[in-house]
């Protein structure tokens, strides 16, 4: 089959690789329909976290089941199912607790499993799924192609921006900052709409994702940053601060934007990728500002999400704005990379 | 009248000093009946904290109003009352939320109002109250002296414990790990006890707080620190940590195991004001660890409290082992900073 292999930095093709197979009982082999490129794959793209050898990537995917093993309960051929940004056995005492993103059996597409066997990146024909009766979930029959990009969000980015808004406690009525406009940041706005917050304060100096946040649900953008940002979310909410911030960036500029714009008493909940950030321990004791979130349990919101997009309540899809041949590939890293695309959306 | 100055580290004495009269029309006048010594008092004391002058200290008491201004509504002459260690309107959109412990107009203990007027410091025959309606509970009658050293700790001690516990949203069931077997540790474990927390792990080396702590709830007592500490939580959770963690001490080492102990997804709880604490970011991410808490409101939950005290639900005044004079009080601080007392009483 064919899949993309990140050979090094910048050098991202589609090669041709041995097919899966059933390894385990508890394994499936799923044909992808629709994969995507993340955020957090152009850590290795652009050289910031080492590319020693060519590797497997990709951890978004749609697609339908074409095999299971004898131990698989819950799906049969033919199945429609969307993958979590991680495996997870579902049954483990952390993935009772909703946290399967530190499932004690888990672990990431593209690499090893915990037996040594490749579980494939997503970015690819096909997958094995290991665990898949923990790790898929399902709509049966095939959804409306229209769909299909909005099930895929489900993956990550939709997962990552509601654990933000879970994180973050917003509840309804609330005035929420969300710090990214990324598709993550613009999924925050989306989940943080859907929870009823009544003010959500978009940062973000880039156009079209003004546009896209406002069409899910932003009612406010603040266009600078640092504290100059933090002065306007002061001077919108009369003094105040945010209700509940979500921080979707990962920076230590960012973090600190967040916090600072946070009411005393509130949460930021946060997503990005820590990369340098230091707390600001004295002022968040003072004013009693918390912080919570960390990698996402997409596996956690994926029904429930699932059926708000089958009913068309909510339509995270819209963050991709280029659509390519997996073919292509290199063109949806570069696209990414050089901010021409918010996200790219690759289909096989 | 008498109050307690600190003229130097290791010099507290009681001084002549001019009787407080009601300077502001939302002022109170309270008799002071019993006050008590912090383990923050001893941070001046210590001169870890800086004393560059003679000042007024104690921030924890309960007494009789003797006189309150045209504006108060709520209180009259002769009414019990309790008050926070930390003087708020009530009013304001931070203490509407809770948070009075950052309220626009409040202040502390000791030092001059927003006005430049001296709140009188607790450790003395009289207080002058601000904003008396918002800062002070009563309880109308004089409650049964028995009841007094468990009222005095709403001041506080008990006010904090219960904050962490909150902030690290403890429930029903729940196994607790509490850091630190202070006065406010052990009324963490009180307060987990209350909320329905199941199985409450206490870290303390030292007997007689062993046993407060066990009189309040703990279930187990861990006596070793750090890596041991995290390792022995492990041991009694089954490799899982702990569903909530109150962090009650404030140092690096008791935050890291504090943090260390947590099971993924869950929250720390912590009130100990923060001394060289660094948060351990990635762990934090990759576990989904938060940090929750703060200065507490402890006027937030002064009215519930002080029903538990009354009720007998609660009985937190047992962190009270020496009881003196206020004459005394010179050797109510030495017998703390010598741990020679968990926590002193002082009566004027």
């Amino acid at each position: 089959m064919k899949a993309t292999v990140l050979h090094a930095p910048g050098d991202v093709r589609l090669d041709e690789v041995p097919d899966p197979t059933i390894a385990k009982p508890t394994d499936a082999v799923v044909r992808v329909t629709a994969a995507c490129v993340c955020g957090s794959d152009l850590w290795p793209y652009r050289g910031i976290n080492d590319v020693s050898e060519p590797s497997r990537i990709g951890h978004e995917f749609v697609g339908v089941v074409e095999e299971v093993g004898s131990e698989v309960r819950s799906l049969r051929p033919g199945d429609f199912v969307i993958a979590p940004f991680m495996y997870s056995d579902n049954t483990c005492p952390h993935c009772r607790v909703g946290i399967q993103s530190r499932c004690d059996h888990g672990g990431f597409w593209g690499g090893p499993d915990p037996d040594g066997v490749l579980a494939d990146g997503g970015q690819g024909e096909y997958v094995r799924v290991p665990l898949a009766d923990g790790t898929l979930v399902s709509t049966r029959e095939a959804p409306d192609d229209s769909m299909v990009p909005s099930l895929l969000t489900l993956s990550d980015v939709m997962g990552t921006g509601w654990h933000a808004a879970v994180a973050a406690r917003v509840a309804e009525g609330d005035t929420v900052v969300v710090v990214g406009d990324g598709a993550v940041g613009l999924c925050g706005v989306l989940a943080a709409a859907r929870m009823g917050a009544e003010r959500i304060i978009a940062m973000s100096r880039h156009q079209p994702r003004q546009a896209v946040a406002r069409g899910f649900g932003a009612t406010d953008v603040v266009e600078v940053r640092g504290d100059e940002a933090v002065a306007a979310v002061l001077e919108l909410t009369g003094g105040v601060g945010a209700d509940a911030v979500l921080e979707c960036v990962g920076t230590k500029e960012s973090m600190l934007t967040a916090i600072s714009a946070a009411r005393p008493g509130a949460t930021v909940g946060y997503v990005g990728a820590p990369h340098g950030v230091e707390y600001p321990v004295r002022d968040m004791f003072v004013r009693n500002v918390g912080v919570a979130g960390g990698m996402a349990p997409a596996r956690q919101y994926l029904p429930d999400l699932r059926d708000d997009v089958l009913a068309g309540v909510i339509d995270p899809g819209r963050v991709f704005d280029l659509e390519l041949p997996l073919a292509e590939v290199a063109e949806a890293y570069a696209a990414m990379d050089e901010r021409r695309a918010i996200k790219s959306l690759l289909r096989p």
